[in-house]
């Protein structure tokens, strides 16, 4: 085919993902708000979480704008680096903004819709989802493809993976301390001290709280999968071009992106729940679960024959094609693992619950036991998928079995980015009053969405790490490393300094959030001390305070974390030279993966074993058992939603850092 | 010098380490046990003690007879490794049984001195520290020297390593195993559910409480340094004998570790604590400090003098001098890191005391963030000592600067072992009932116990790291490696797999102990319910099965992981080769190093934290700030003396393995 055609399939893929977000929008935005309270909460949300990304953004700036100049004057190709840089994070930042804005007029229109309709309900929270997943594929897509077009230089296209890491620092690392502050803040004062239930309108945290599932879970989530989309793309585009020809190397990737975003609209729509009038919990999620898995598995088979036609088309054989189908099947098989380890109904989980009567010390350690044991099928899923992909395809192989992992984002981003908006329904239920009926729809909703993102985040991880190797392989190519050797004391320097870095990241960020928790804390008792009337129900809280310090405190407390990552990497380029910074790459990426998982699984089992003793097991609320594993689900809070998401980031900027970077280490150890 | 010479300075240094053994355990022993209760509550430790270390010495008894067959039948040259692996096996065996013996006859003598003399109490105790740490290095020494003065091959001498390697797994891992069921399991029935002290001789696992000190912290703790003693000086001589000629690469090690044992016993004579006659806490344990910090810094200071002379005298340059050094000082200045991190003087412990107002949940939080930012000063300072030993002195500088922290073993490990002595004389004195004075003196030498243990700890990972970056270099040699480079996926394959490795590994070893300690609290609830008059100290109750249950949990729960470190290595060489092995031993030590620094001083500041509160902070003893002191503190204990510890042992041993059966690897993926 002709280029100029080529590039046309390319757009129109890019197009056609925006243009379902389009559609997705109008179906969301027409449905009615519900009553005047009802739009009141939601604003509130809307306003803290637009006030959260409204700071960031600014802090962010001043960031791009240093970053910008840096790369402008010393990385070739001058100043292109610099421009894609700023492509990337203006693309990812507005995915971000659209996909939250849209999610927090979603929430509150679930939360209406499920009045009357459960499965209504359902489809809106899953249409916003979607929004955020197409948000993220479309931009993303079209953003490198641009660059792409107009740019013919691979080391430009790593440009614009870079910027969409910086995107993710603030707004994953950042979201994730400002989550879980406000989360962890308003429940040792609102249900420990006062004795009101969650989601109470009279604590002051609980809009914070709320802003919290967007900023982390929608945003964060959505910036966090937006970079390693585009760096699985990018990576085998760099690599393809060596590998291949360079029309190939270039729009074989491109046209299997885009392939993906069609395959996933195929799978979003049919997403169709059926109407569940009864109030039956268990029948309204396995029903849930059904529609949405539905999706994928249409998704993934089309993705499947498509890809094979792709290939093909290309390269005339097959061998690409086994690479990306081992990465689709591994991270597909990741996630039946997350399942197990992070479900109710399963032993490990269970276990946990059971060990809930020996105290919470017990819980604890059971927790960690179980999150240690849950990194063994991931580990040995993504050696199995990067060394058969090694085995059909080399370096580029390993790149497209992580594009085979991300190939169905869209599809996939949407279920993940539900959860966090049934939550929010529910919150919104709460608050508004809207009566046990609602309530208990509502909470079936949110019983789902903990479970998909769960997988989501399992997910999330295994996709970090295989681009992450992807990325690996690229920084051989770009720094020209033929060999970074074991043998070797730098190498070795590297490997223990990369993990280091990774315990210093996400210890800081817990840190972050057991600070900003109890920044929160003395915030909600003084309102509570000093304004007349809040306990009655009279007066009504300063909500946006609590936005403010959890926002505040998730900035500062990036900063350091921040800066480690992005200084480590070339103090270690320029003083032991640029295999020492694979070594750093390395070690990070191993210890980064197994940190991650084994606190999202702990996090999660913890969770769900606390849910498990609360539906009756062992005493049910209240009891010894049920005090205990609160104590763990405590403890799995910043785990699951800030340290453990974070390290991800770091997998993923240091890699950045590095090949952006490492021609520079190389020219420079020369000297 | 001539041979002969050498062989006979050699042989001299280690009998001296004996003979002072002979010396101390004879004033040790010349002392009083005191009245008969005591002498009953001595003898049912000791015997034990003696029943675990049985039971655990048939056990390994069948390990060894198998691993001895494989051996012989495999490994070249045949049966040579076999045997000197049996006189591993055999001497580290008998150093523990020794000091172990000698400690359990120790603690009472303790107790009773310090019904007189505090000083004399401190003296007994700390003598009998000595008796492990010079059985330590005079007979890992002598047999590691007879072995090299019959086979001149340093194949065979590595052998020997690998012998104490299995041994440590069975002492380290399983002692770890069972102190922490017994005590944690003592705990949640005695100090919780009863509300009988501790120590209190109506609780049925007091005993077995009061033994896991002495096989834990004791015998395991000696047999996790012989190991890494004998490593360095085996690493060191094969290393030697490639960089310099057979002479003196081989009697170098041997020579600067017999210096050491004089300096060690020097050092050991100059621990002379003042008599202090009046009840003060504060300055009991700043003089006991002060003594034995003296010791340290006599043996440091003659060690470094005595190792300029030697080096220069067989190589006549400097260069393996400075190698050493930074070993030592490496040393000196981890153990500095862990006294600020877990002392309760210092700023981090004083932080999760505080946070310990917000629940238990924020202190355990805390406290792994806590743990997880004190890896970076033993890694930089591994990173630099190993870098700074390489520029002077190549992969044999790794190797001496291993045996430089090292060389001064016998000193230090009196030191820790010193601490459990310590602990145990005190629950004599409570179980004993010497009244308030005898109990004030025995707690003021257990809290230095603590502090000194702690340093131990931080100690014997540092120098498990180093000795095992040594051993990687031996691997090099030994398997004919020239490269491993993270290029190659299966390298990457191999250290994935090796941090996995790590995490089954030490969940694994946190599982025994929580199943254990539920099995040793149904054992107890048993006890109170059948036995009568329990409870009003009319019956005795049945320690024995306490302390059965606890040993056949510690051998339960070491068989997988003792399976799988042996197991893994050997099937990633022979199918994906001797590269990838590299990579998994690479791993492991990344992944070991971090987690057991963080488990270790998480531990360490959570008890010190408890210790702090209950010194009258925040609410003091009974607050809600201290209940969730004590949930850290509880989540510390497996922490801190079953999972940190044991990966000490799963980083050598897969080491040993590797470089056993490396030469094999290549062969066979060669046909």
């Amino acid at each position: 085919m002709e280029e100029w055609a080529l590039m046309t399939l390319v757009i129109v893929g890019g197009l056609m993902g925006l243009a379902f977000v389009g559609y997705l929008m109008y179906t969301i935005l027409r449905e009615s708000e519900g009553n005047a309270q009802m739009k009141s909460i939601s604003k509130a949300i809307r306003q803290g979480a637009m006030a959260f990304l409204r700071r960031e953004f600014l802090t962010l700036a001043v960031f791009t704008v240093v970053i910008f100049i840096v790369l402008a004057i010393f990385i070739d190709p001058k100043p292109l680096v610099a421009v894609a840089y700023l492509i990337g994070t203006v693309t990812s930042a507005l995915a971000g903004w659209l996909g939250m804005n849209i999610a927090t007029q979603a929430n509150v229109r679930t939360a209406h819709a499920a009045i009357n309709s459960w499965a209504k309900g359902l489809k809106i929270a899953f249409s916003s989802g979607a929004v955020m997943g197409f948000c993220v594929v479309g931009l993303g897509l079209l953003g490198l493809a641009i660059v792409a077009f107009i740019w013919k230089d691979s080391h430009v296209w790593l440009g614009f993976a870079f910027g969409a890491s910086s995107v993710a620092l603030f707004l994953r690392a950042g979201g994730g301390i400002f989550t879980k502050s406000a989360d962890v803040g308003a429940d040792l004062v609102g249900k420990v001290e006062q004795g009101i239930p969650e989601d109470d309108p009279r604590n002051p945290a609980v809009i914070a709280d709320n802003v919290g599932d967007n900023v982390g879970d929608v945003a964060g989530m959505g910036s966090d999968l937006y970079e390693s989309y585009v760096s699985a793309i990018a990576a085998s585009m760099v690599l393809g071009v060596i590998a291949l020809d360079t029309v190939t190397g270039m729009f074989m990737p491109l046209c299997l992106a885009a392939a993906g975003i069609v395959v996933s609209i195929v799978g979003a729509l049919s997403v169709r729940p059926k109407e569940i009038k009864e109030a039956d919990f268990e029948k309204q999620v396995s029903q849930a679960h059904g529609a949405m898995n539905t999706g994928v598995y249409v998704s993934n088979i089309l993705m499947i024959i498509a890809s094979l036609f792709i290939i093909w088309g290309f390269t005339g054989e097959f061998k690409y094609f086994w690479a990306l189908v081992s990465g689709l099947i591994a991270g597909f098989l990741i996630a039946q693992a997350t399942e197990y380890y992070t479900s109710a109904e399963r032993g490990p989980t269970k276990k946990i619950a059971r060990s809930a009567q020996s105290g919470s010390a017990v819980v604890v350690i059971e927790g960690i036991a179980t999150g240690m044991l849950s990194t063994v099928f991931p580990i040995i899923l993504v050696v199995i998928a990067t060394i058969l992909a090694y085995i059909f395809g080399g370096l580029l192989g390993i790149a497209i079995a992580a594009m085979g992992m991300l190939i169905n984002l869209g599809m996939l981003l949407a279920m993940d980015c539900y959860g966090p908006i049934a939550d929010n329904s529910a919150g919104i239920a709460e608050m508004a009053g809207l009566g046990k009926n609602v309530r208990e729809r509502c909470e079936a909703l949110d019983a789902v969405g903990n479970t998909t993102a769960a997988l989501g985040k399992g997910f999330a991880i295994a996709s970090a790490a295989l681009a992450s190797l992807a990325w690996l392989a690229t920084y051989f190519e770009v720094a020209d490393i033929n060999t970074a050797s074991l043998t070797n004391v730098d190498v070795i320097a590297g490997v223990l300094i990369g993990g280091m870095m990774t315990f210093v990241f996400s210890a800081l960020a817990m840190r972050g959030v057991s600070d900003g928790a109890y920044a929160i804390v003395n915030e909600v008792r003084r309102q509570f001390r000093e304004i007349k009337g809040l306990m009655e129900g009279k007066a009504k809280p300063d909500y946006v305070a609590c936005v403010d310090i959890a926002t505040g405190m998730a900035l500062k407390s990036m900063l350091i974390p921040g800066i480690l990552v992005i200084v480590v990497p070339l103090v270690l380029g320029f003083t032991l030279g640029p295999e020492s910074v694979a070594g750093l790459l390395v070690g990070a990426l191993l210890t980064g993966f197994l940190m991650a998982v084994m606190m999202a699984n702990s996090g999660g089992a913890w969770d769900n074993a606390k849910k498990y003793i609360e539906s009756g097991a062992y005493g049910g609320k209240g009891s010894e058992a049920h005090k205990a594993s609160v104590c763990g689900d405590t403890v799995g809070d910043p785990f699951k939603d800030t340290a453990g998401p974070s390290l991800n980031i770091l997998i993923k900027l240091v890699g950045k850092v590095a090949v952006i970077f490492g021609p520079a280490f190389a020219v420079w150890i020369a000297l």
